[in-house]
């Protein structure tokens, strides 16, 4: 049985397994996630959280999380929602936990009145691609991640 | 001459224009866009903003500006920047507005101490590309933008 909860206090260092998943197939590897359970738990539980984390289990087994965070459309002009993280752990793959997590933010989404929620996902995820379609989102391809950061950063911030 | 500052109070409504801009080349156009000067207003100044702006004017005159909000990476365990929109008006093309907002960028994100600001841009945005380059930043092609918004998102959350 799948169950979809979110995170309780004491729980953040759940989010390591499902980040160092991202990171084995999206880009540096496992060793490379540098996130403390400690980071995620003072990151979720503070005053104003700008995170929130739902979390899988089947049969009570911790099976993968989504990991979110508050964004803002300057479109709308209101709070929306960015869907930074989505993991299933190899062992509970293709039973629908990736679905019950979508559904579980959409809820979040909604709860909070926030009009849309949105993500980005490799082109080369066909997977993935399948999931997000099956929930009825909108794909749009043709995007670019840009990043500055370490010494780039600082370099031209100087 | 340029002058890059962060947004005052009661200049809330001088992002309409920019966003305006974004909508006008990138999706429905100026008309599409909802958010109002209050809106804006609203979302920066609060006890706990998630969003800040950056305004430049050429001689006094507004000439662009660039929006962003905090994010968080999982990777990191750190809070980092996301840059949403970073747009020059008509009249001021050319003349180094887009540099001079994004290095303003980059010093909030190191005066708050965060290790990395990213963004997105389309692919065939070669104006764009060519600006994201000279500043040192890391551009990834292959993303996908994927959403759930309005009735999409209602309908499956319900």
């Amino acid at each position: 049985m799948i169950e979809v909860r979110a995170i309780r206090r004491g729980e953040g260092h759940l989010i390591i397994g499902p980040t160092q998943q991202i990171a084995e197939t999206h880009w540096g590897g496992a060793g490379a996630v540098k996130a403390t359970g400690a980071d995620f738990e003072a990151a979720l539980f503070n005053d104003a959280p700008i995170v929130g984390a739902q979390l899988a289990f089947v049969d009570g087994a911790f099976a993968g999380s989504a990991f979110w965070h508050r964004s803002f459309s300057t479109n709308y002009g209101k709070e929306i929602m960015y869907l930074e993280d989505i993991a299933v752990m190899p062992d509970f793959r293709r039973m629908g936990v990736g679905e019950a997590l979508m559904k579980a933010v959409a809820n979040v989404a909604v709860a909070r009145g926030y009009p849309k929620v949105y993500w980005l996902m490799m082109a080369w995820n066909e997977g993935a691609r399948k999931l997000y379609e099956r929930v009825g989102a909108e794909i749009e391809d043709g995007n670019c991640y840009c990043m500055l950061e370490g010494k780039a950063l600082t370099d031209f911030a100087a």
